[in-house]
Formats: structure tokens, sequence, C-alpha cells
């Protein structure tokens, strides 16, 4: 297999080291010093071919995404990303793949100041298991768990667009080419918000990033909080119709619009709450952060999830039948 | 598939969290705060079946062993475990192994107080990646790259012992049934060497855990530290006659138990170099650790590795037959 060529040839030689690593690949552990005051934030994710990608997606993008979904993570917590171990089985050696996805992964693990500090490589079914390390200051961390009654609901930029990249590329829909072109990046270049997360620091009240659907990351705030949300569906429209698909306008029906924003998933944006105070320091975050943020509702005392119409009319069911929506 | 509820029911109600743990499982990332003045030491270790475990482990075994081999790794640098992420892909959900295979996992977990923290599940070929996390104080770790010419060469343990189990399962050996058992264990469960590595904090100059076999791993101290080594057959025989194949001895020819010693692999026992002025404090941490240590050779200003009999004289191509013994 010759592992340790490998993670030498395609990894080690490419990987930066920053300021917190103090030793990265070749010894049993790798260490990294944590600034005085902050608290290492810890997250792992495994991709699994078929599940979490597919096989028409180049080695450089699974690279870039296998590292996104994880930086994802962070941005959701406020932190620094500092590092990052890499576990790879591969059924074989291929130069090429490995070139490709080692580039892609490292391309973006610099632009965001975040060493490759370790890992492993085996023989196997294809998987692709990452765990990275940041940093943020103690007690600062933004959680699940700090949404109130009251406060507002924001989500970061175009949540649906993976989605319907997905439904294109198993032919349930058909889209323009440029279209196409562009729904395709979301899916498989997602740009992880760290930025905005960082920016949020002390102004939301709660954060998580939008994997498995807007509605169903939702309620896992909600459920850490022991809060319910009502959701204006005017402003899911609004991505819809505006962000979603810009360029195909009335290509699609109301309700599968909302389907995409609301259970598309795949998204890595940013999912946060903030009391009605911050409005002002919410709209100069995402300026800052160079992401838009739309505001989709409010968190209500009452423990459920409502989805209103712009005439204040519930949508009945509504969220089990996006809850059931994702295959 | 689940993936929350199985977290829920499996991982989460068993994990104790630890002192250092601020924040386990449940949010987007798990929080540490390392003490001050210490280093985090991470790393990481996927294991596959075929490779790495024989279907024909238990999930209780497969549970220990792979955090063990994890374990090893920190035991390797000396250092304290904090926590550990848990990484793992199924091919459906399957409660009992779940069962068993959370078992063996936190019950090593918490002998070692080591937290589980965090992770993620999901659907695929079994994989399992964990990255374990702990700390030492800054500018303590101990490396591969710090062996000099004089120091002893130590291996704990009974190396070999794994080896002589998968020949067995493989039929190539036949063992009496009291001693296959007991290399079943060694190989299915083996104890990670914490309080060894703990305890050679300020002694060994250099140390890595065996793996991929002794002669093997002590290679890469070797390049690490610009040095050669002197290894005593003598010390050799007397591991395979005395520890490894007590209950068999005289089974198997020289020739076989010095292959088993110097290139079994699987061991996770603790190779290291300390200064000939540290043998007595090497005997001390020995028995405070309450792991044998074995003096097998010393380091050597010439950068190559030697395997001598008692007689002095050289056992020619000795590492290449070695090296390639391994199947």
């Amino acid at each position: 297999m010759g592992e340790f060529d490998l993670i030498e040839r395609y990894f080690k030689s490419a990987a930066k080291t920053h300021g917190r690593v103090d030793l990265g690949i070749g010894d049993d552990c790798a260490l990294i010093s944590p600034a005085p005051g902050m608290q290492l934030a810890i997250s792992s994710d495994m991709l699994v071919e078929g599940r979490h990608f597919l096989s028409t997606v180049s080695p450089e993008a699974l690279g870039h995404k296998a590292l996104a979904v994880n930086l994802s993570d962070l941005a959701a917590c406020g932190a620094q990303p500092l590092g990052f171990t890499l576990a790879l089985a591969m059924p074989r050696v291929d130069a090429s793949w490995l070139q490709g996805f080692s580039e892609g992964l490292l391309r973006l693990a610099d632009a965001h100041g975040c060493a490759l500090v370790g890992g492993d490589t085996t023989a196997g079914p294809l998987n692709i298991c990452i765990t990275v390390f940041g940093q943020v200051p103690s007690g600062q961390a933004l959680l699940r768990s700090g949404a109130q009654a009251g406060d507002d609901i924001y989500v970061s930029g175009s949540p649906g667009q993976a989605r319907l990249a997905l439904e294109a590329f198993r032919g349930s829909i058909s889209l323009p080419e440029a279209a196409f072109a562009q729904m395709r990046e979301r899916m498989e270049r997602p740009q992880p918000r760290v930025a905005l997360g960082l920016a949020l620091r002390g102004i939301a009240s709660s954060c998580i990033d939008v994997s498995d659907g807007l509605l169903g990351d939702l309620r896992h705030i909600l459920k850490a909080s022991g809060t319910g949300a009502d959701i204006q569906l005017s402003a899911i429209d609004s991505i819809a119709n505006n962000a979603v698909f810009m360029p195909t306008n009335g290509h699609f029906s109301q309700e599968f619009g909302r389907q995409m924003v609301l259970a598309g998933g795949d998204d890595y944006e940013l999912l946060f709450t903030a009391p009605q105070a911050q409005r002002e320091a919410v709209r100069r975050a995402a300026i800052a952060a160079q992401v838009p943020v739309t505001r989709i509702g409010s968190v209500t005392a009452q423990p459920e999830l409502r989805l209103l119409e712009a005439d204040g009319a519930l949508l009945e069911n509504s969220f089990a039948s996006f809850d059931h929506f994702k295959s």
C-alpha cells in the first residue's frame, strides 16, 4: 500500500503548518497549542460514496467538500480553524485521483489557515474521515441551546441549491446549462461560512449549520433550546425566487421551491437566532463576512414549529411533509 | 438510518464526560480545554475489515481495539488521554452489534478517563475511524526524533503474540487451546501502554508504538533521529522463548520466533530509547506502570540497522528478510 509514501507524497509537502501547530504529520501524534483562554472546538465527519457524494464528482471537488463540511461545523460554533486530520480508505492507489483530491483539500485548508496535521491511509472501500480542530474564546462558542422566545431566526446564503443540482443529476428536473453549473458548484464545492460564524460571536444566541435541511436542523436548535418557531413562508419564497432559482425563475412551482429551501439539505449555510435588539449587528456581521443573510421567522415559547403564509394562515401538517421529503 | 437516535442510544448515555471536556456529544462541535501549559496531542486511525480485523472478531473486542490502537499513539507520545471522536460506517443498523461494540469501546475509554465527545454515523461498508486527543506538558512529548548514539533500545511486553494468533487463524500454525486463547486476546484486545508512556516522560529519548512490526517501526525512529541501531538477537530470542511462546516452548524454530517478535506487527507495545544513565529510571518506570520492559540493543551513529548474534556475528541481509516477511 505504501502508506507512508502516500502521505509524504501527496499530503505532507503541500500542507502548511500554521501558528498554533507545533508538530504536524510524521510522528505518532500531532501537537497543537490553543492560545491561552481558548477552548478547542472539535468535529468529525465521514463521507461515503453514494451517500455523501456521487461517483461523478471530480477528486478535486471531493477534496474540497470533505474539508468544507467539517469547517462548516466549526463555523456553526464560531470557532477559528486550526488544523485537521485525514483518514482515507481507498480501493487502490490512484495517483491522479490523489493528486486532484489533495489539491482540492489543501487549497481550501490554506484558504482557512487550517493545517493538515496527521492522519491515516488504508486499503478499503472509498471512505473519507476528517476531524477538524478550531479555537474559540472560552465560553463564547455558538451553541444550539441558546435560542430565546422572541429572537429572530436567520439563514445565510441560498439553501436549496445543492438539492436542486442533485435533482438535476437524478433526472427528476432539467435545468438550463448555466443554472445547472451554478447549482452543481454549490453542491460540490460548498463554501463554509467560517467568517460569518466568527462575526456572529456575541451576537447570535444559537447557531447550527444546515446539512440535513433547514427545517430538520432548525428542530435541533428548538429541541436544544426548549423553544418553538414561526417561519414566514414569504421569506422562504423570497429565497427560492430571488436567490435559488434566479436563472430559471418561473420554472418551478411555489411548493417545489419551498421544498428545496426548507428540506433540501447539503447546504452548509448557517441557521442562527439573535435577539431583535441585534438586527443591526447581524446586518453588519453579514456585510463584514460578505455573505447574504435572510431573516425567516422568530423563536416562540410554545415548543412547536409552524410555517405561516403571508396572511398569517398556518400551513397544515407542514413540517411533517417536509420532514419526509428527503429520500 | 436514524443517525441521531443511534448516537444517543448506544454512545451518548454511556459516555462519561471527564474534567477537561466542556461540551460532549450533541452540538456541531465538542469543546475541550487542555490545562494551562499543556499541548494537545492528536492521532487518528481508520480500521477496515480484512485489513485491521477479521470478520470473526466479536463486536465488543472490536470496540476495544478501535480505541486501543489510538490510545497507543497517545502512549507513544507520553500524553494523557482526554477524549475522542468516533466516525462509524455500517452496512445496516444492527442493534446487538452496536451494543457489543459500544460496550467494548466505552469500557476501555472509561478505564483511561477518555470521553467520547462526538462523531458521525453513516450507512456504508464497515469502517471505524477514531480521532483521539490527549494532553502533554509543552515540550515534554516523546517523539521519534530524539534517539542519540549510545542510547539503549527497549521494547515493552511481548511483541509477536498478536501475529502468532493471526497465523493460527490462518491455519499456518496450530497452537494448544490455552495458548491460542492467550495470543488471541493479545491480538483482539491489545492493552495500550498509556501508563508506561506517561512514566517515560523525561526518561526516554524517543518513542514509537509498534503497529507495523518492531523492526519497521524502529526504522521510523532511526530515520527521524538520523541514527542506526544494533539489535541483540539474544534479547529477541529471550522474548520469544520466555514471553511469547512460553505455553508452547519448543514448538517453533528460532527463526520463526524471531520473525514473530521482530516483524509480527499489531503489537501496540512501546519501542523506545533512553540514555544508559537512565537504566534505573527505566526499570522504575516499568515497575510503576506494571509492564515488563526488555532492553534489546543500542543506538549507533552509523545509520544502519544491524541484527547481532550472541557471539557478535552479523545476521546477513537481516532487515530486508524481516521487512518482507509481512504479507
